[in-house]
Protein backbone atom coordinates (compact mmCIF):
# COMPACT_ATOMS: atom_id res chain seq x y z
CA UNK A 1 0.00 0.00 0.00
CA UNK A 2 1.63 2.62 -1.37
CA UNK A 3 -1.20 5.50 -1.31
CA UNK A 4 -4.52 5.90 -0.71
CA UNK A 5 -6.65 3.79 -3.20
CA UNK A 6 -9.33 6.03 -4.74
CA UNK A 7 -10.57 4.28 -8.05
CA UNK A 8 -11.32 0.70 -8.62
CA UNK A 9 -12.28 -0.57 -12.40
CA UNK A 10 -11.88 -3.59 -14.57
CA UNK A 11 -10.63 -3.35 -18.26
CA UNK A 12 -12.54 -2.35 -20.71
CA UNK A 13 -12.01 -4.91 -24.35
CA UNK A 14 -11.14 -2.05 -26.60
CA UNK A 15 -8.53 -1.06 -23.88
CA UNK A 16 -6.33 -4.05 -25.00
CA UNK A 17 -4.20 -3.35 -28.03
CA UNK A 18 -2.64 -5.61 -30.54
CA UNK A 19 0.33 -6.85 -28.07
CA UNK A 20 -2.60 -8.32 -26.22
CA UNK A 21 -2.39 -6.29 -23.51
CA UNK A 22 -3.77 -2.84 -21.79
CA UNK A 23 -2.64 -0.30 -24.33
CA UNK A 24 -0.70 2.68 -22.87
CA UNK A 25 -3.01 5.26 -22.91
CA UNK A 26 -5.22 2.90 -21.11
CA UNK A 27 -3.13 2.97 -18.06
CA UNK A 28 -3.50 7.19 -17.83
CA UNK A 29 -7.33 6.98 -18.33
CA UNK A 30 -7.39 4.66 -15.21
CA UNK A 31 -5.10 7.32 -13.66
CA UNK A 32 -7.27 10.54 -15.10
CA UNK A 33 -10.68 8.69 -13.18
CA UNK A 34 -7.83 8.23 -10.31
CA UNK A 35 -7.40 12.15 -10.26
CA UNK A 36 -11.64 12.67 -10.50
CA UNK A 37 -11.52 10.33 -7.62
CA UNK A 38 -9.01 12.46 -5.50
CA UNK A 39 -11.44 15.76 -6.79
CA UNK A 40 -14.09 13.85 -5.27
CA UNK A 41 -12.05 13.31 -1.89
CA UNK A 42 -10.56 16.41 -1.15
CA UNK A 43 -13.80 18.64 -1.92
CA UNK A 44 -13.70 18.95 -5.68
CA UNK A 45 -16.79 17.47 -6.89
CA UNK A 46 -19.51 17.97 -9.11
CA UNK A 47 -21.60 20.40 -6.65
CA UNK A 48 -18.34 22.77 -6.10
CA UNK A 49 -17.63 22.88 -9.95
CA UNK A 50 -20.88 24.23 -10.72
CA UNK A 51 -20.70 27.15 -7.47
CA UNK A 52 -18.00 28.25 -8.51
CA UNK A 53 -16.59 27.33 -12.14
CA UNK A 54 -13.70 26.07 -10.79
CA UNK A 55 -11.70 22.66 -11.92
CA UNK A 56 -8.66 20.83 -12.14
CA UNK A 57 -6.35 21.26 -14.91
CA UNK A 58 -3.52 18.11 -15.61
CA UNK A 59 -0.27 20.18 -16.32
CA UNK A 60 1.98 17.41 -16.90
CA UNK A 61 1.89 13.75 -16.58
CA UNK A 62 4.96 11.10 -16.20
CA UNK A 63 3.56 7.08 -16.48
CA UNK A 64 6.19 4.28 -15.59
CA UNK A 65 4.78 1.47 -17.05
CA UNK A 66 6.22 -1.21 -15.23
CA UNK A 67 4.47 -4.55 -15.62
CA UNK A 68 1.67 -5.86 -18.58
CA UNK A 69 -1.61 -5.72 -17.71
CA UNK A 70 -4.12 -8.08 -18.89
CA UNK A 71 -7.80 -8.29 -20.18
CA UNK A 72 -9.20 -10.28 -16.85
CA UNK A 73 -7.52 -7.90 -14.46
CA UNK A 74 -9.13 -6.21 -11.89
CA UNK A 75 -7.22 -2.94 -10.78
CA UNK A 76 -7.25 0.37 -8.89
CA UNK A 77 -5.48 3.63 -8.61
CA UNK A 78 -3.58 5.14 -5.49
CA UNK A 79 -3.01 8.31 -4.36
CA UNK A 80 -0.25 10.00 -2.13
CA UNK A 81 0.12 13.92 -2.14
CA UNK A 82 3.83 14.88 -2.81
CA UNK A 83 3.27 18.95 -2.22
CA UNK A 84 0.31 21.44 -2.02
CA UNK A 85 0.93 24.89 -2.97
CA UNK A 86 -1.72 27.43 -3.45
CA UNK A 87 -3.08 26.87 -6.24
CA UNK A 88 -1.61 23.45 -7.35
CA UNK A 89 -1.07 19.89 -6.50
CA UNK A 90 1.80 17.17 -6.52
CA UNK A 91 0.49 14.23 -6.54
CA UNK A 92 2.34 10.49 -7.01
CA UNK A 93 -0.44 7.85 -8.40
CA UNK A 94 0.40 3.59 -8.26
CA UNK A 95 -1.91 1.45 -10.36
CA UNK A 96 -1.84 -1.68 -8.64
CA UNK A 97 -3.36 -5.22 -10.08
CA UNK A 98 -5.67 -7.24 -7.55
CA UNK A 99 -3.65 -10.27 -6.22
CA UNK A 100 -0.06 -8.13 -7.17
CA UNK A 101 1.71 -6.38 -4.53
CA UNK A 102 4.17 -4.27 -6.66
CA UNK A 103 2.16 -1.40 -9.28
CA UNK A 104 1.71 -2.08 -12.91
CA UNK A 105 2.41 1.87 -13.40
CA UNK A 106 3.89 4.44 -11.21
CA UNK A 107 2.99 7.88 -12.09
CA UNK A 108 3.08 11.41 -10.54
CA UNK A 109 1.25 14.33 -12.03
CA UNK A 110 0.32 18.17 -11.44
CA UNK A 111 -2.73 19.90 -11.04
CA UNK A 112 -3.58 23.13 -11.51
CA UNK A 113 -6.88 24.77 -10.10
CA UNK A 114 -8.30 26.52 -12.60
CA UNK A 115 -11.56 28.86 -13.06
CA UNK A 116 -12.73 28.33 -16.52
CA UNK A 117 -15.35 31.16 -16.98
CA UNK A 118 -15.32 34.13 -18.83
CA UNK A 119 -11.28 32.82 -19.96
CA UNK A 120 -9.48 30.00 -17.95
CA UNK A 121 -7.44 31.59 -15.12
CA UNK A 122 -5.44 29.54 -12.21
CA UNK A 123 -7.19 30.15 -8.85
CA UNK A 124 -6.31 29.82 -5.17
CA UNK A 125 -7.83 26.70 -3.61
CA UNK A 126 -10.74 27.98 -1.01
CA UNK A 127 -9.59 27.29 2.71
CA UNK A 128 -11.50 24.11 3.23
CA UNK A 129 -9.99 22.62 -0.20
CA UNK A 130 -6.71 23.67 0.94
CA UNK A 131 -7.45 22.13 4.68
CA UNK A 132 -8.39 18.69 2.79
CA UNK A 133 -5.75 18.06 0.59
CA UNK A 134 -2.99 19.26 3.51
CA UNK A 135 -5.00 16.78 5.31
CA UNK A 136 -4.27 14.00 2.97
CA UNK A 137 -0.95 14.85 2.88
CA UNK A 138 -0.58 14.43 6.18
CA UNK A 139 -1.74 11.12 6.01
CA UNK A 140 0.16 9.58 2.62
CA UNK A 141 3.42 11.48 3.90
CA UNK A 142 4.53 8.22 6.00
CA UNK A 143 3.83 5.76 3.29
CA UNK A 144 6.77 4.32 1.39
CA UNK A 145 7.87 6.49 -2.31
CA UNK A 146 7.81 5.12 -5.38
CA UNK A 147 11.45 4.78 -6.98
CA UNK A 148 10.13 5.58 -10.38
CA UNK A 149 9.32 9.23 -10.42
CA UNK A 150 9.30 12.18 -12.81
CA UNK A 151 12.61 12.75 -14.15
CA UNK A 152 13.97 12.93 -17.40
CA UNK A 153 14.63 10.72 -19.96
CA UNK A 154 17.99 10.19 -21.65
CA UNK A 155 19.61 7.28 -22.87
CA UNK A 156 23.80 6.87 -22.99
CA UNK A 157 25.35 8.79 -24.89
CA UNK A 158 27.57 8.26 -27.75
CA UNK B 1 6.27 21.68 -37.95
CA UNK B 2 8.69 20.36 -35.36
CA UNK B 3 8.48 16.82 -36.34
CA UNK B 4 6.82 14.17 -39.14
CA UNK B 5 3.54 14.20 -39.10
CA UNK B 6 2.33 10.59 -38.61
CA UNK B 7 -0.93 10.50 -37.44
CA UNK B 8 -4.26 12.92 -37.76
CA UNK B 9 -7.63 12.13 -36.38
CA UNK B 10 -10.67 14.17 -34.90
CA UNK B 11 -12.25 14.08 -31.56
CA UNK B 12 -14.57 11.54 -30.10
CA UNK B 13 -17.44 12.62 -28.18
CA UNK B 14 -16.61 10.43 -25.35
CA UNK B 15 -13.03 12.00 -24.92
CA UNK B 16 -14.56 15.09 -23.75
CA UNK B 17 -14.67 15.34 -19.97
CA UNK B 18 -16.83 17.60 -17.76
CA UNK B 19 -14.82 20.13 -18.22
CA UNK B 20 -16.03 20.77 -21.74
CA UNK B 21 -12.78 19.88 -23.07
CA UNK B 22 -10.46 16.89 -24.24
CA UNK B 23 -9.92 14.91 -21.20
CA UNK B 24 -6.00 14.17 -20.40
CA UNK B 25 -5.76 10.66 -20.84
CA UNK B 26 -7.17 10.98 -24.35
CA UNK B 27 -4.25 13.61 -25.44
CA UNK B 28 -2.30 10.01 -24.60
CA UNK B 29 -4.61 8.09 -26.46
CA UNK B 30 -3.67 9.91 -29.59
CA UNK B 31 -0.14 10.08 -28.99
CA UNK B 32 -0.50 6.63 -28.74
CA UNK B 33 -1.68 5.73 -32.01
CA UNK B 34 1.13 8.49 -32.95
CA UNK B 35 3.46 5.40 -31.79
CA UNK B 36 1.69 3.21 -33.62
CA UNK B 37 2.38 4.97 -37.17
CA UNK B 38 5.68 5.82 -35.86
CA UNK B 39 6.41 1.83 -35.68
CA UNK B 40 4.55 1.37 -38.82
CA UNK B 41 7.19 4.21 -40.61
CA UNK B 42 10.13 2.07 -39.39
CA UNK B 43 8.75 -1.04 -40.69
CA UNK B 44 7.75 -2.38 -37.24
CA UNK B 45 4.29 -2.71 -38.92
CA UNK B 46 2.13 -5.84 -38.10
CA UNK B 47 3.55 -8.06 -40.55
CA UNK B 48 6.76 -7.47 -38.67
CA UNK B 49 5.14 -8.79 -35.76
CA UNK B 50 3.66 -11.18 -36.71
CA UNK B 51 6.65 -12.85 -38.41
CA UNK B 52 9.14 -12.00 -35.80
CA UNK B 53 7.10 -11.86 -32.18
CA UNK B 54 8.64 -8.65 -31.46
CA UNK B 55 6.91 -5.08 -30.64
CA UNK B 56 7.30 -1.88 -29.17
CA UNK B 57 6.83 -1.76 -25.65
CA UNK B 58 6.53 2.12 -23.99
CA UNK B 59 8.56 1.96 -20.36
CA UNK B 60 7.99 6.20 -19.65
CA UNK B 61 6.31 8.94 -20.96
CA UNK B 62 5.60 12.09 -19.62
CA UNK B 63 3.55 14.87 -21.62
CA UNK B 64 2.52 18.34 -21.31
CA UNK B 65 -0.70 19.44 -21.09
CA UNK B 66 0.09 23.21 -23.33
CA UNK B 67 -4.05 23.92 -24.35
CA UNK B 68 -7.55 22.85 -24.61
CA UNK B 69 -8.83 20.97 -27.12
CA UNK B 70 -12.27 21.09 -28.02
CA UNK B 71 -14.77 18.63 -29.27
CA UNK B 72 -14.89 20.01 -32.93
CA UNK B 73 -10.97 19.65 -33.72
CA UNK B 74 -8.74 17.81 -36.00
CA UNK B 75 -5.29 16.99 -34.44
CA UNK B 76 -2.37 14.89 -35.48
CA UNK B 77 0.71 14.05 -33.87
CA UNK B 78 4.24 14.58 -34.86
CA UNK B 79 7.36 12.66 -34.11
CA UNK B 80 11.35 13.64 -33.55
CA UNK B 81 13.65 11.17 -32.76
CA UNK B 82 15.54 12.34 -29.95
CA UNK B 83 18.12 9.10 -29.61
CA UNK B 84 18.27 5.59 -29.88
CA UNK B 85 20.32 2.71 -28.92
CA UNK B 86 20.38 -1.04 -29.83
CA UNK B 87 16.57 -1.42 -27.90
CA UNK B 88 15.77 1.27 -26.88
CA UNK B 89 13.80 4.69 -29.12
CA UNK B 90 13.56 8.09 -27.27
CA UNK B 91 10.59 10.34 -28.90
CA UNK B 92 9.30 13.11 -29.05
CA UNK B 93 5.80 13.69 -30.01
CA UNK B 94 3.37 16.71 -30.54
CA UNK B 95 -0.14 17.14 -30.34
CA UNK B 96 -0.88 19.83 -33.10
CA UNK B 97 -4.60 21.35 -33.51
CA UNK B 98 -5.44 22.64 -36.80
CA UNK B 99 -5.37 26.17 -37.39
CA UNK B 100 -2.95 26.58 -34.50
CA UNK B 101 0.96 27.08 -34.65
CA UNK B 102 1.93 26.12 -31.29
CA UNK B 103 1.49 22.30 -29.65
CA UNK B 104 -1.48 21.70 -27.70
CA UNK B 105 0.67 18.88 -26.17
CA UNK B 106 4.23 18.01 -25.90
CA UNK B 107 5.37 14.73 -24.97
CA UNK B 108 9.04 12.28 -25.01
CA UNK B 109 8.29 8.80 -24.44
CA UNK B 110 11.02 5.65 -24.16
CA UNK B 111 10.25 2.52 -26.22
CA UNK B 112 11.72 -0.87 -26.17
CA UNK B 113 11.84 -3.57 -28.57
CA UNK B 114 10.38 -6.44 -26.99
CA UNK B 115 9.74 -10.10 -28.22
CA UNK B 116 7.17 -10.85 -26.35
CA UNK B 117 7.25 -15.19 -26.07
CA UNK B 118 8.06 -17.27 -24.71
CA UNK B 119 8.79 -14.65 -22.14
CA UNK B 120 8.77 -11.14 -23.15
CA UNK B 121 12.26 -10.08 -23.15
CA UNK B 122 14.10 -6.98 -25.12
CA UNK B 123 15.94 -7.46 -28.04
CA UNK B 124 18.38 -5.51 -30.45
CA UNK B 125 16.62 -3.99 -33.29
CA UNK B 126 17.58 -6.15 -36.59
CA UNK B 127 19.82 -3.79 -39.08
CA UNK B 128 16.87 -2.61 -41.92
CA UNK B 129 14.86 -1.18 -38.75
CA UNK B 130 18.10 0.54 -37.19
CA UNK B 131 18.77 1.86 -40.44
CA UNK B 132 15.34 3.11 -41.20
CA UNK B 133 14.84 4.54 -37.59
CA UNK B 134 18.61 6.40 -38.10
CA UNK B 135 17.08 7.85 -41.30
CA UNK B 136 14.29 9.61 -39.55
CA UNK B 137 16.59 10.74 -36.68
CA UNK B 138 18.53 12.38 -39.63
CA UNK B 139 15.59 13.78 -40.77
CA UNK B 140 14.16 14.78 -37.59
CA UNK B 141 17.38 16.23 -35.77
CA UNK B 142 17.49 19.72 -37.51
CA UNK B 143 13.70 20.54 -36.77
CA UNK B 144 13.53 22.91 -33.70
CA UNK B 145 13.00 21.46 -29.89
CA UNK B 146 10.28 21.67 -27.81
CA UNK B 147 10.48 23.35 -24.84
CA UNK B 148 8.44 21.11 -22.50
CA UNK B 149 10.48 17.55 -21.91
CA UNK B 150 10.64 15.37 -19.62
CA UNK B 151 11.87 16.58 -16.03
CA UNK B 152 11.33 16.16 -12.68
CA UNK B 153 8.39 17.78 -11.29
CA UNK B 154 8.81 19.85 -8.15
CA UNK B 155 6.53 22.40 -6.62
CA UNK B 156 9.10 25.31 -4.71
CA UNK B 157 9.82 24.32 -1.44
CA UNK B 158 8.63 25.72 2.08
Amino acid sequence: MAGVGVYRTGIAANWIDYNGHLRDAYYGLILSHGIDALMERIGLDAPYRTRTGCTLYTLEMHIHYLREVKGDASVSAEVRILGVDRKRIHAAFDLMVDGHDQPAACAEAMLLHVQQAPAASSQPFPPEIAAAIAALQRSTATLPQSRFGSRQMQLPQG
